[in-house]
C-alpha cells in the first residue's frame, strides 16, 4: 500500500482517483487543516528563540549581561542608531496584528491570530533570513471597540526594539489609518502585508502576464472586483507603476466606484477608497456588465467563490483576457471555468493551481532588503522594485501562461529581491546605511542560507523531532472521510 | 606567553600580580565592558528566532501557514486557552522595560535597554529553557513624562501573545504602580525581576546564612539600608516568609522609615514605602548608629560603594553579623573590609566575590515553573517557595560562610526550583494546569538540556561563529591600559 511521505510530496497521489478536481482541492484543504491542528498541538507552536552568540563558558555572561552589558546600554543611550549594530533589532521584525480579520476567518479574538503571525515569523526566517516575533494585541478601547489609535500607540511605543514592523490582518477601515499614520510617524519601516504585500506580488504577476499577451501596462483597461484594503492598495500600486487610472474601474459590494459615490465620500475613514472614486472611472460606468466589456485585465479580490465571477463577464473581455481570481480559500471562479470562458492567463491565491499570487514571495525579501540598509520606511517605489524583481527573476528562467510567477521554493528569488529593494531604498533617500547591490545580494543570500542550514541541521540531528507517521496518516484519513 | 582562553576561564591569571585586589576587580569589570562592546558589534546582538517545528518539504507550509493554519485561528478563537498549546506563547516571556533605570546606568532612552533585555532573554533560554523576547518601549506621554499608565496599557494589550511578562528596569515610583496593577489585572504572570527577583534570591541567601549562624528568621533584627523598589520588596517578602517587621528598620536617603515620615505618606505613589513606615520600626528610631546596635542582619541595596557602609556599624552589630552589600557595580563595602569589621558572612551582587546574590538564579526557574502550569500570576508564596528551593538545593550540596547560594553553572538548580514553584502555584490555586512534581521537574530538565544542547550544537558546528582570538586580546589590553 502506498504511504503518505513525511515530506508530503506524494499527497496528490494519495487521493482516490474517484474524486473530481474540485473534491481533490477540497480534500487537500481539509488535510492541511487537520494536519495543522495535530502538528501545532504536537510542537506547541512553531517558533523559538535561541542564542546567535556563543557561550564558551559562564564568564561570557559577564559580557552578554552585567557588568559588561552596561557599556551597551550607555553606548545606545548616547547614539540610538548603534542599537541596530549592538542588538538584534537590526534583523528583527514585529508581526503585529489585532486579529480582527485573520485570513478568511474574520475576527478571531486577540490570541486568535497567533497561528498565522507565528507562521509569518516562520516564513520570514526560512525564506528571508529575518528574525520575527508575533505580537497579537488587544486593540479594544474602553467602549469595547477595536480602535486604530490603540494599534498606532502600541506600535509607536515598541518600535525601538525592532528594525521593521509587519502589520497584518487588521480589519477595514482601521488598517488604512493605522498604516498611513505609522508610515508617516515611525522611524522604522511599517509594512502592511495584506495590502502592500499583496499589491507587490499581484503587480509582479501582472507585469509578466502582460508580457505574454504583448500589451503595455500604461494602455490596458483594468477592472478591479472588490474594494477591500488589498484591492484598493493593488490599484494604487499598479497605477503608480504606470497603469492609467482613467482606464480603470473598481467595484465594491454596492457597485462601481466613481465621483458620485457620496456614501464613500461621507465616511472619512474610507479616504483611500474615496481617492479611487476620484481618480478612476471618469465616465461613471455603473454596472459590471458594462465595465468588463473589452477589459484586458480583471483583478478580483472579493469573496470566496467559486461562483463570484460570471463566465460571461470573461467572455466579454478583450483579447487574451488576464484574470486574477484571488479570493481565499476558494477563488471567485475556478481556473478551468475561467479558461473555458476564454481567459488566456488565470492566477489565484492557491498553491495547488498554476500561477499562485503568493504574499510569501514578497515580504521576506522586501523586509530583508529594507533591514539591510536600515531603511526608515518602505516607499511605494520599493514595493514596485520588488515586484519588478520578481517579474524579472521568473522571466529569466522562463515564463508561460501557466507559470508567470516564481515559486516559494526558488530560494534565489529572495536575495535578488532583497538587493533590489535595498538599492531602491538608497535611491529614495530612506536608507540609513549604504551598500552595493553585490554586498546586499550576498548578505541576504548568506543569511537565508544560514537560516535554512540551521533549521535542517536541527531536524537532521534530532533537535527538532520528526513528525510521527501516524500524525499525517490520521490527518489524511480524517480529510478523506469529510470531503 | 600565556594566552587568554576563549572560554575566559583564565582571566584571573592574566591580570598582573602587581595589581591590588581592588584594581583586579576594576580591571575585570573594564575587560567585560570592553568585550561586551566588541562582541555585541561582532554578533549584532545575541538572540535570534528559529523554527522549533520541521519543514520536511514546502508542502508543510500549507499546514504551518495558510490554508491549514485557519484551523488554528478558529480553534483559538473558540477557546482562548488553546493558544497555550497551539502557539509558542505557552513557553514565551516578554521582557518589558521602558529603559528608565537600566541596571546602574539610569535612564538610557527607549532602545538603551536592549542589551540588558536581550541578555535576559539569553539567560532565560540557556538557564531556564524558556523563550523570551526583549520589548523596550517608549513610556513617555504627550507631556514627555514616563507614564506608568502607558506601560500598563501596553502590557495589557500584548499579554495574549505571551505566557508571562518579566518587567525590568522601570524607575521608581512607576514600577510599583505598574507591577501592582498588572499583577491584579493581567491573566498571565507579571514578574518584576528587579524587585521580586532580587527579593527571592536575597531571601534564599538569608535563609542559609541564618542556618550557619544558628539564628531563626522570626527572631532576628534586620536593618535595611536603602529603600528603593528592590529593598522595599525584599523587606515585604522577607517579612512574609516569617521575619518580624517590628524588629526591622529601613533607611532611605533621608533617614529611617517610621510612622512619622509625613513626606512619604504625602506622596501616594510611594504607598509601598508607606506600608513599611507603618509596619516596621515601632520605636521610631532615627539614626543608623542607633538602629544597627545589636542587629543580626544588614541588607544594603543603596548606592555603589565602596564607602557607603561604615565599618563601625558592622562592629556594633550583634554576634556573627550577616552583611549583604548588594549595590552594583561596587558593593557598599568591600567584603574584606566588612570581614575586618567583624562580619561573619558577607554577600554581594558580584560574581567575583564569594556569595553572589544573583537574580539569574531566580527568574529562569521561577518563570519556567509558572509557565509549565499555565499560572495566572506569581504569588509571593511562589517567590518564597523558589527562595526556599534555592536554599535547600545549596544546603544539600553543602554550605559554609563563603558559599551560601547556588552558582549559575549548577544546572540542576533550575529544574528543581521550577518544580517547586509549579507545585506552589497549584497549591495557591493560580495554575490552569496540574502536574506532579516529578513531571514538572522532568519537563523543566528536558527543556533546559535541550536549550543548552542546541546552543552548543550550533557552536560546535559553526552555525554560531567562535569569537576571534584578537577580540578578547584587544579587550584585555584596553582594560589593563585603563585600570
Amino acid at each position: 500500500m502506498k504511504k503518505l511521505k513525511l515530506s508530503l510530496d506524494n499527497l496528490e497521489e494519495m487521493l482516490p482517483d474517484s474524486l473530481s478536481p474540485e473534491q481533490k482541492a477540497k480534500a487537500k484543504t481539509l488535510f492541511y487543516k487537520e494536519l495543522a491542528c495535530r502538528a501545532h498541538q504536537f510542537y506547541h507552536g512553531k517558533m523559538q528563540t535561541l542564542p546567535k552568540a556563543p557561550v564558551l563558558g559562564f564568564n561570557w555572561f559577564n559580557a552578554w549581561y552585567t557588568p559588561g552589558v552596561s557599556n551597551i546600554s550607555t553606548t545606545i543611550r548616547d547614539n540610538n542608531d548603534t542599537s541596530y549594530e549592538l542588538s538584534n533589532r537590526g534583523n528583527l521584525v514585529a508581526v503585529i496584528s489585532d486579529s480582527t480579520r485573520v485570513l478568511g476567518d474574520g475576527n478571531c479574538t486577540p490570541p486568535g491570530g497567533m497561528g498565522v503571525m507565528e507562521g509569518k515569523a516562520f516564513l520570514m526566517k526560512y525564506l528571508g533570513g529575518v528574525d520575527a516575533i508575533a505580537l497579537c494585541i488587544d486593540s479594544r478601547n474602553k467602549d469595547g471597540q477595536n480602535d486604530p489609535e490603540k494599534i498606532i500607540d502600541f506600535t509607536k511605543m515598541v518600535q525601538h526594539s525592532f528594525g521593521a514592523v509587519n502589520l497584518e490582518d487588521i480589519s477595514q477601515p482601521n488598517c488604512y489609518r493605522v498604516l498611513d499614520e505609522l508610515r508617516e510617524t515611525c522611524d522604522i519601516p511599517v509594512w502592511h502585508d495584506d495590502a502592500q504585500g499583496t499589491a507587490c506580488v499581484t503587480l509582479a504577476a501582472l507585469i509578466n502576464a502582460l508580457k505574454l499577451v504583448d500589451k503595455k501596462l500604461g494602455e490596458v483597461k483594468i477592472v478591479y472586483f472588490g474594494a477591500g484594503a488589498s484591492n484598493a492598495t493593488i490599484a494604487r500600486i499598479v497605477h503608480t507603476a504606470g497603469a492609467d487610472p482613467k482606464k480603470a474601474i473598481m467595484f465594491d459590494s454596492k457597485g462601481a466606484l466613481h465621483q458620485n459615490r457620496k456614501d464613500i465620500e461621507a465616511d472619512k475613514r474610507f479616504y483611500r477608497k474615496w481617492e479611487l472614486c476620484q481618480t478612476t472611472n471618469p465616465h461613471n460606468i455603473e454596472s459590471m456588465d458594462d465595465a468588463i466589456k473589452g477589459a484586458d485585465v480583471l483583478i478580483s479580490l472579493s469573496k470566496p467563490g467559486p461562483c463570484m465571477l460570471k463566465p460571461e463577464w470573461i467572455r466579454n473581455m478583450g483579447s487574451k483576457p488576464i484574470v486574477f481570481a484571488c479570493a481565499n480559500p476558494v477563488p471567485e471562479i475556478y481556473p478551468y471555468a475561467a479558461k473555458d470562458a476564454g481567459a488566456y492567463i488565470v492566477a489565484t491565491g492557491r498553491g495547488d493551481f498554476p500561477n499562485q499570487v503568493n504574499n510569501s514571495l514578497g515580504f521576506p525579501g522586501i523586509l530583508k532588503g529594507a533591514l539591510m540598509v536600515r531603511a526608515r520606511k518602505i516607499t511605494d517605489e520599493m514595493a514596485i522594485a520588488a515586484a519588478e524583481s520578481l517579474a524579472r527573476f521568473s522571466e529569466k528562467r522562463g515564463i508561460n501562461p501557466e507559470n508567470i510567477t516564481p515559486k516559494m521554493d526558488e530560494a534565489d528569488v529572495f536575495p535578488y529581491e532583497a538587493a533590489e529593494v535595498a538599492m531602491q531604498a538608497i535611491k529614495d533617500g530612506v536608507a540609513r546605511k549604504k551598500m552595493t547591490w553585490k554586498k546586499a545580494y550576498n548578505t541576504a543570500k548568506d543569511d537565508i542560507e544560514h537560516a535554512r542550514k540551521t533549521t535542517h541541521f536541527m531536524i537532521d540531528h534530532g533537535l527538532i523531532e520528526p513528525p510521527p507517521q501516524n500524525m499525517i496518516d490520521k490527518a489524511l484519513k480524517a480529510a478523506l472521510k469529510n470531503c
